[in-house]
């Protein structure tokens, strides 16, 4: 589905070969060219078929010039500490790169926001993500329970290790920021990626993956890349199906399930990498909260409004009839409903009675 | 320190008291009453040997009227909730206990916000923290990794679960929304609680909880009940010292290791679990700013006014000189630094230098 993610000597390569291209065209005293992709919404495309927004492949030369001269070299400069970061087997955040080119004398960025300029140029350039560059974000990557063991090995010592999200009682596994290198056993029949943290411990409480062999992960609202690249690997390597748990209003539609399944719009570039294609919507559907009966609160004036966003501008749902007409029924009723509303009719519910329903008829989840 | 925790057995006792004096003054025909302490600044003293704030005892009291009657009723169905809860071994989020108060026909609430204080009255009322009444938030833990074995237990099949903290990789342990029944054990010398995800994964990129033999937490941020809770009883059991690592600004001082260290000031009532009393500040101090060189970022006006808050009403600050003296000094120099900015000097400086020359001088750490 997915180009196969590169090997650190592969990017490695790459960066060589990069660096080497700019050299020899200085040496040979003509003006070196970076190509880069342009990364905004008017070079993206929905593919259903691929499953991920995807550009168009219009690109931008940067060629070196008195005014392109600082940004050339902190380009080079981001690449060398990427070379130095696989190198050492260390992981920059994208603050502490920003930080490290305190060093840079001229070139030394002038805020974050141009070091993460630059640091998306390169990632786009080698067609690889920040992440196999070695950087990261500062951010939480989700929280596991269920049939799976994560395979990592100890730093110090290079021994493998195995991690049981059986075994950790009302805890949980935190996922790095950085997952290239996981390895996952399981023989869950699904992954259910839930939106709150509440509803997970719920689930771990009522011993639901235990009953139906499954992997639960809580996503804590909108999915982290390192959370989405986590259910993403572990999904295509193990060929497992990902149900997705959230409120019933566009918020948990657009900002948490359609940015896992698809991506986001503003980095198309990664999509690949960091959206769950196989992903399909388990609920809370506007039809729930009829046949359950379940409490709602009207919609705000700021869900109305990424509702009609969505119906006029989204790709992705212009491109499903199902999800046009769940936004608009859920526009027609007024109402927003949360996944925590199912504990109306007592907090086993959810996990006896709900879910249980549901699985017995996934292919009536919206796509 | 402080109270002993009230076990569960115990809770179940109380509950069972206060709806028994309820009922047999009903019974009578007389008007039954429930005293609540009140819950505010006004009724609030930090008290430098208890080591946080405290309410100064001044009570209300709740008779059933006409007026009262709902949040009377109310009171009495939380606390039956409670006991249900306690009794089936499960925890309902606030927003479930919301929702599952839909069926207490005209008891039911008219929004969360009154289900919320309704929440808080029992606590105070028995003296209890929410989580005892298996009450959670929904909301993250923090994080843990290092010398550190937390003992819990599976649900389905009572077994001790040993969870081994140095055993995940570059992954991390998730702490639970609630805490009470977790064991531990360890030879850490000290626990540090550091701000952000970033420098938690720095920290163990470096192997530095194995060099150091200490526990690493992950905050997030402003560390949440669970958290406090976590921290607070590890350091009791192991009589653990607790160090402090945040950025270099108010929002770090105050928001971040005040309220680690001594609670927070709306819910006085609270703070006696859910604070750390014998917490250290180890940095980033404005001392550290001139020692190490590093690069800042001017005091933003909402940075200004926090500092100038604190020292003007904050309790806590106005107990310690040496804290006045910090913000007094941050002030005048104008600027913040974040605890990143030691990457300026390498990836690895905070862990081989910056950090260990702090630990040697823990006397000098803000109180």
């Amino acid at each position: 589905m997915a180009r196969t993610v590169k090997q650190s000597q592969e990017v490695l390569d790459d960066i060589r070969r990069e660096a080497k291209t700019v050299y020899d065209k200085i040496s040979r005293r003509q003006k070196p060219q970076m190509k880069l992709p342009i990364r905004s919404l008017s070079n993206v495309r929905y593919d259903r078929k691929r499953g991920h927004f995807q550009l168009r492949g219009r690109n931008k030369v940067r060629t070196l010039t008195v005014n392109t001269v600082k940004t050339f070299a902190q380009t080079l400069k981001m690449l060398a500490m990427s070379r130095d970061l696989i190198q050492t087997e260390r992981h920059s955040t994208k603050r502490e790169a920003y930080y490290q080119a305190y060093n840079w004398g001229e070139a030394a960025f002038a805020g974050q926001d141009e070091s993460d300029t630059v640091m998306d140029d390169v990632e786009a350039m080698l067609a690889v993500n920040r992440e196999q560059l070695h950087f990261r974000a500062d951010e939480h990557g989700g929280e596991v329970a269920g049939e799976l063991i994560v395979l990592d090995r100890d730093r110090r010592t290079g021994a493998p290790l195995e991690i049981d999200c059986t075994k950790f009682g009302s805890g949980a596994y935190s996922v790095p920021t950085v997952v290239e290198n996981l390895g996952f056993r399981t023989k869950a029949k699904f992954l259910l990626a839930v939106e709150t943290k509440g509803m997970f411990e719920r689930l771990v409480e009522e011993d639901f993956y235990d009953k139906q062999h499954c992997i639960l992960v809580s996503m804590g609202g909108v999915p982290s890349r390192a959370c989405r690249r986590f259910i993403r690997r572990l999904s295509d390597e193990k060929n497992l199906p990902v149900y997705v748990f959230t409120d019933g209003d566009p918020y948990g539609y657009f900002n948490i399930y359609r940015t896992l399944k698809v991506g986001s719009g503003n980095a198309a570039h990664l999509n690949e990498y960091f959206c769950v294609p196989r992903a399909r919507f388990l609920g809370v559907t506007p039809e729930d909260i009829v046949r359950y009966n379940l409490p709602t609160h009207p919609l705000k004036e700021v869900d109305v409004k990424r509702a009609r966003d969505a119906i006029a501008n989204d790709p992705f749902i212009q491109s499903y009839k199902a999800w046009q007409n769940a936004v608009e029924k859920l526009l027609k009723m007024g109402v927003r409903v949360e996944q925590q509303a199912l504990a109306k009719h007592g907090l086993e519910f959810v996990a006896e009675q709900y879910l249980p329903a549901k699985l017995k008829e996934t292919g009536k989840f919206l796509p």
